[in-house]
């Protein structure tokens, strides 16, 4: 039975793991949980899958938990606190395979010292490598340690590899629902609400990442993603807008054949083929049933309308701290137009403008990538007063 | 340089295939090449390849093909005449890899011999894993032969199995065009001229094809290819409508997860998978061009109108020597319906009433199965001599 910690347990992730762990029963037994202010869920997953260690936020958290739990017949797990709790989760000797599905930033150093410590990491934490793909996939190929994507795009291009060798692929290919603007107009973007904005065509999701789909920095980010983990050029990483989200992506060969992946719109899928991998198993989840399929279309995606995107490229070709510094800055302007502070059509103009005012360096240590992050966030900060200042 | 041999030289799959050969210039050289009647063709091809020997129908083709050459300044082929002729092409010593590319049951014995020489053979005669599946993949296991598919629906489920462990594949998924009566009612095609019928929304090819597209008999046949091309079972073995003819075929893996092959529609793609396989060359074709597509769709084929499809499942079903009666029956009824004398719903007919009066047995010898197929066509002249007489 091979032994699994989850950063981000009480997440959608985190929760979808939980019952592929619950499906492939016997497979798999988890040792560690890490999560964040939801204790109650915590307690109950602590029930259900007894693990040896848990992490929370804050001692708050730990006495809110105990209380919970402390009556519990079965074994009652440790419980550690904070960033040194979740890095303890991360690097848990018996886990063989670490889950990395916390939000943003707070994932970062553990699943950096998962990757140290020669373990799986079934990613789903995006920011990771968009922050710090090349130290991460360098830890990787260090410690002997493998990067399994659980996002739905590059596990699709992750099957899609299987069997062909990289230098035959021409690109890859990753589709994009295009979310919830792609039939706008640019004015009606600029005067999106917050509701518009959270309806994803699609695929059911957080709020931070439901909005970088609208504004196709979700695509943006994936785009660095999967520069790293396949090690392909900003080039040869397309972007096809697919609204049925069906086909989770494509690589096209040298010799023009497309090979893609497709499949239901649910998480279980990629998160179960990252933990079996290379064994496929049987799924919970129905197959996808042609017959009821409506039309798959494609179309290119509109960088004009959706800046957002290019920004992502862009970021991706200067390299270094850049990426990061795209990502700092994106993640203050969402919360800021979730916050109802900004306008969607906003997001894109605070990313750039701080873009503009960063001097790329080389992302190669981890004080360099979080200072970037630091200071991209304050400078990003600083805009968005302006921002309001001029409003 | 690797060495082919080519049987069916001069129709559509083997001009491509001389195509393909100018395109990787250097990479492959065209030993022998097996022709029909097309003299005119075949002598030019000896100007452009220079093959070593040729083989042609009759000796009155010889001396027709001889006029045509026998000034030509390069070296002058061996010519060989008839069935022995095309076992000669099949079997050329230097030859690593043959293109199976005749129409029916007279590649059937040089494409066996080819495999007994341990040839890889590109197979685009279908027939022959028709007729004799059991016999032709024995022989390549004998004898450590390669068959590499050229149809374009096993070419894709070819690439999509690649890293991929067959007990891990829940289905193999033909995809169809569905032909021109897919919209149409029964008696539409009960109606249907020869014009129509030869009218394919997606593909060009020969007339036989054709017809075998228009009745789904086409995909019938496929679903048996496949059987033995991939070793799975009957009822492991779908078929799914898909007009555009842009995804060529697909996996459905136990977890869910679909593979699919894509591409522009056009025969090179195959025949360079099969001849550069395992390795992949750069392609004369454009790519697949996503921006341009139409919306790709799929529904469930209608056995009840084209019930050739459920008549191949059944032979398959049933083994033996029937899949051998259910192709011979076919051909036969095809060509009358080309020749006007019967409608196009009375092929399903002819070869059912063939296949009711056949009693299968084990198809492990050459013998057997070709005495089964001459029975078949007598029994389906037959039946369609009673049908005339019926009218």
């Amino acid at each position: 039975m091979k032994a699994i910690s989850i950063l981000g347990s009480t997440g959608s992730i985190g929760c979808n793991t939980l019952k592929v762990v619950e499906h492939l029963a016997g497979e798999f037994r988890v040792v560690a949980l890490g999560a964040g202010k939801n204790m109650e869920k915590l307690a109950e997953q602590i029930r259900r899958f007894q693990p040896e260690l848990v992490a929370v936020e804050t001692e708050e958290c730990a006495e809110d938990l105990l209380r919970r739990i402390s009556n519990f017949k079965s074994r009652i797990p440790k419980i550690e606190i904070g960033a040194t709790g979740l890095i303890r989760v991360a690097t848990h000797e018996q886990a063989t395979t670490v889950v990395s599905a916390t939000v943003g930033a707070v994932g970062f150093v553990p699943t950096l010292r998962a990757l140290e410590a020669g373990k799986r990491v079934a990613l789903a934490n995006k920011e990771t490598l968009v922050m710090a793909g090349e130290l991460m996939t360098e830890a990787a190929r260090k410690n002997n340690a493998e990067i399994l994507p659980v996002d739905s795009e590059h596990n699709a291009l992750h099957q899609c590899l299987r069997g062909e060798s990289s230098g035959e692929v021409r690109r890859l290919i990753l589709t994009a629902s295009g979310g919830p603007f792609r039939t706008k107009s640019k004015d009606d973007i600029e005067n999106a609400t917050i509701e518009q904005a959270l309806n994803h065509p699609t695929w059911n999701m957080g709020d931070k990442i439901t909005i970088d789909c609208a504004t196709l920095m979700n695509k943006g980010l994936e785009v660095i993603e999967a520069r790293w983990l396949f090690d392909f050029p900003a080039d040869e990483i397309a972007v096809v807008v697919h609204p049925q989200s069906v086909v989770h992506s494509m690589i096209e060969m040298i010799d023009g054949s497309i090979i893609a992946q497709m499949g239901v719109t649910d998480m279980r899928h990629a998160i179960q083929y990252a933990l079996t991998f290379p064994l496929r198993k049987s799924s919970c989840l129905p197959p996808l049933d042609f017959a009821k399929l409506s039309h798959l279309t494609f179309e290119e995606p509109d960088l004009e309308k959706f800046p957002c995107l290019a920004l992502a490229y862009r970021a991706l070709k200067i390299g270094g701290t850049m990426p990061a510094t795209l990502n700092a800055a994106n993640e203050i302007a969402v919360q800021a137009f979730l916050d109802s502070k900004i306008r969607l059509s906003d997001i894109p103009k605070i990313i750039e403008s701080v873009m503009n005012e960063h001097e790329s360096q080389p992302a190669t240590s981890l004080e360099v990538i979080l200072e970037t992050d630091a200071r991209a966030r304050k400078q990003a900060i600083i805009k968005l007063d302006k921002n309001a200042a001029a409003d």
